[in-house]
């Protein structure tokens, strides 16, 4: 059964695996190749979860915006979740026609020649950064900074291409990093690597670098990366970044990478030679199990942060949308364009108000009636106009993603009196990202790119009160993709394209994906009342993110003097820096 | 003992009687005359608080924004507090050489030519617009605001004199709205009278107004009312309000009004006769108990709200401070020009967040150590670099009286992430509300009235995390009020005065007032840091409070409309309106 088989012929039992790795954990899914049912599903969290404070030795703290992991843990999931998940599914190893992952992106790090993380050659397990980096860890802000700065001064082709500005989780700002901060263990990296293609290389033995990530983390645009004189004039010890550690053939999405090595069988339990599928993201991959690879479909993975993915017609050249994350060729399916944008504060917003600031009377009632604060609150919000709390907020608590792609922006809310409740500011932080997400879709729009559909998948899609303000807030249907998985369930979809079940990504989709259309339905009237205070919402947006004033940059300049100073930023040096 | 003492012959035991009548009780101190020294004191709350949801006798529930009071609770704090104090301080009521009293203003009430108040008169209880109208009655917006627009127009002269707006808890904006809404019950209402003149009718037997109030809730300028031209321009039927019903002789801060009436000494068990002081102003006569008197001591009285009082060097006409409450001649003593400001919301602003908005395991904690959430977040907050949690606030969560002048504006708080605890909020409300008493001083100074001293009476004061802030916010040393009944005692001062045990209110204030200088001192290095939060506080401040954005007049708007008709706002009349 390890042979190809083809989508006029596919076996009842054939199944494929996939495999998500997410920030906390991995998760494993067992899906029937002829009808995308989930057989099984099993999870393994990170042993060591994310390094924030300490590596796994001990040693001194780590800096501020550090997020690390450990790539052991990523094996771990194989050799746990993907045997659980087929025992949940009892499923026999033998009709496994294939294997697919997914990765968080730009999560990156550096290996020797032969795939060794370089925490695990001897001697770098006490280097912070020989580890991996996580998407989130965001110290690399300075070196986006200047990537960005001399990106714009010297007018570079790419630049349009990520709405303007790379952000400081990408490979190449987290690569100057690691030149900066530990030249010693840049110069022993190999590679440079997306833990993405790296746990592909584990499974099937053979390096290859997947499109998607190379283009969307990677600052891969038609056919090259950042020229050699860009890299030289960041630093000169940089030149040769590209081409040394980053720049190898790239396989496009849905490709067969190559068979289970004996290693990885014995891991997961699966026959050797299994077709693994190319590496993928997670956002992006996800787009196969929701059934939107269609143009104009766009996908909103709603959790703790939101994710926008979205194929656009096909065209010799994409449209470039002010703000989007990045479009690259072939970046979802081969043959369109794939945008992907982003919030990158959600339902972490939402936890975070909920967990320490609804205090007092919804506190206890919440513990009185065993509910979660979350449901106490979605609760009380539910049914209320709009607008009879008073409140906008901006959603800018992790800074903002798009459109703005500005990580020192911060959270506002306006609008508070001595009467507003948690349920109120609650949600207000609902809507506020609802707003966010509102002018994602307006800026694709506007820039000519027509968002035909809007389909949920995530966490979030099973909270109505947080579906329905989303459907009036975007005066839109919502669709909500079926699987619980999505993101596995995706990365199994690419296996069995992968393995040949399907002619390609979008008739394995068809076939194993899905989603509920017009699940979620806007109400005329309450749409036209969040018409207004969008309206106000933009204002404050475009006060606050667009140069109106430079306050949010301000206080988070003050902040970080603070903290680092423990007093106050002194001289006019640096009140010229900081205005 | 009744007869007059002077300064120069005060017998030991001479005490006098301050009866503060509160928001939501009445306090009575007892002070010995020849020190100031606080034998006694007394509280007893009003039966019937604050009205804002029925009458006492039931019926219809009242309009939003109504607060009234039940005048008969002032007299049982006559019969309760004042005995009760006496008892307290083991005083001889025949040792009692006079009574004075203060009261909140504008609280305003409608009585007979006998000052019966109209909700005594048969068939008028179940009127709301018969009873006494508390300061914080904000249903008479409309009404101010057509008085404001009106007096800009015509450019009545006395504008200026209340920073340019006369706001709607004032007598006119009330009376306005007692024709308006219900003008049986205006034309049935002989008198309309502050209660702090009513009170002292009920002691002594004889109708007086105080110099005071007029002036600073009557709009008394230059020996003047409105003009009838004015009132009738506003309606025909208010053309002879001011005439009819509140123009009558002022007196003199620290005279004597009268002497106690039979009926009054045996509620308050002190001798017929026993002179009593004309009316007063609670915020102003704490002047009195905190020696504060002289030109430039700002005085600010500290609670659910601030209000600060603080007398300018002698002057042909008063300087005009923008966005002042306003300058009275006399207003706090005979022969200076008397300023008021005021923060309208400033420890309710505290209280709202620690009560409802300090949650999870702040919470947890604070219930676990038996202390309360503002112990709490203020001992977390104390030490911590000016700026470090990254926030702004504006402290308009009850809209802003100075240097504003507009009780539609609202609160916002910028610089919020993910790792923004309770105790960040908190504090960056203490510093809001600090940041708008240094705006407060900086606009008199900047009138030209010079600010010499910073003096803090009421509640906050025995806060030392707020204390702190204050200081440090306003770079100079605070001096604090030493009574903690100051407007009992700053009453009892007057009645010392008005009893001619001292040639004036100032000598009364110098020899039994007092107040602790230099009680905190700020710290250079934090009121530099804090210089640049309050730079990013004027910013908002004027983005939002001057025109640059009217997003919170948006968000009111919109909330009102949501409010009244359970949906959104239709049309494009109200579009205009609103925008």
């Amino acid at each position: 059964m390890t042979a190809a088989v083809n989508a006029h012929n596919i076996p009842d039992g054939a199944v494929v695996v996939g495999v998500d790795f997410g920030t906390l954990s991995g998760r494993a899914v067992v899906l029937r190749v002829r009808d995308g049912a989930e057989l099984g599903a099993a999870e393994h969290p990170y042993p060591h979860a994310v390094l924030t404070d300490r590596l796994p030795g001990g040693g001194p703290a780590l800096p501020p915006d550090t997020a690390l992991q450990v790539p052991e843990d990523y094996r771990e999931v194989l050799r746990r979740a993907v045997p659980a998940a087929l025992a949940d599914a009892g499923a026999d190893p033998a009709d496994v026609i294939g294997i697919g992952t997914d990765f968080t992106a730009c999560t990156v790090l550096p290996t020797t020649a032969d795939g060794t993380p370089l925490c695990e050659v001897p001697g770098f397990a006490d280097r912070p950064h020989a580890y991996a980096k996580l998407w989130k860890h965001h110290a690399a802000q300075p070196e986006a900074d200047e990537i960005n700065a001399l990106a714009a001064e010297r007018g570079e082709p790419w630049l349009a291409r990520y709405g303007g500005k790379i952000s400081s989780e990408w490979e190449f700002a987290k690569g100057l990093e690691l030149l900066r901060e530990d030249p010693e263990a840049y110069g022993r990296a190999d590679r440079w690597i997306e833990a993405a293609d790296w746990i592909v290389w584990e499974l099937c033995g053979r390096e290859t670098r997947n499109v998607s990530t190379a283009g969307y983390k990677g600052i891969h645009q038609d056919g090259a990366w950042p020229t050699r004189d860009f890299l030289a004039a960041l630093d000169p010890r940089f030149a040769s970044f590209a081409e040394d550690k980053i720049a190898f053939p790239l396989s496009p999405q849905g490709e067969r990478a190559g068979g289970l090595t004996a290693r990885a069988a014995a891991w997961t339990g699966l026959p050797e030679g299994t077709p693994v599928a190319v590496g993928t993201i997670d956002a992006h991959v996800t787009a196969a199990s929701a059934d939107t690879v269609a143009p104009g479909e766009m996908l909103a993975i709603m959790g703790t942060s939101t994710c926008h993915v979205m194929n656009a017609e096909a065209g010799a050249a994409p449209a470039e949308v002010p703000g989007m994350c990045g479009v690259v060729d072939g970046g979802i399916v081969p043959g369109l364009w794939g945008y992907e944008a982003g919030q990158s504060g959600v339902g972490d917003i939402f936890a975070w108000f909920a967990d320490s600031f609804a205090g007092g009377a919804a506190s206890r009632e919440a513990a009185e009636n065993g509910e979660s604060l979350h449901d106490l609150l979605s609760r009380r919000a539910t049914g209320r106009p709009p607008g009879a709390h008073g409140l906008v907020a901006l959603d800018w608590h992790s800074g903002n993603r798009s459109v703005l792609v500005d990580h020192d922006l911060s959270g506002v809310i306006a609008g508070l009196t001595l009467a507003t409740r948690p349920e109120d500011v609650y949600a207000a932080l609902v809507e506020a990202t609802a707003y966010g997400a509102r002018t994602i879709v307006d800026a694709f729009e506007s820039s000519g790119v027509p968002v035909h559909g809007f389909t949920v998948a995530g966490g979030l899609k099973r909270n109505p009160f947080v579906m329905g303000v989303y459907a009036d807030v975007l005066g839109r249907p919502l669709h909500l993709a079926d699987s619980d998985q999505a993101p596995a369930a995706g990365a199994a979809i690419h296996a069995a394209a992968a393995a040949g079940a399907y002619p390609g990504i979008p008739e394995a989709s068809a076939a194993m994906g899905g989603r509920t259309r017009d699940a979620v339905l806007p109400d005329p009237g309450r749409t036209a009342a969040y018409d207004r205070l969008y309206a106000v919402y933009t204002d404050l947006h475009d006060h606050f993110g667009r140069g109106g004033s430079d306050a949010l940059h301000r206080l988070r300049a003050i902040r970080n003097a603070a903290l680092n100073g423990g007093g106050a930023p002194a001289g006019a040096e640096h009140e010229e820096r900081i205005r």
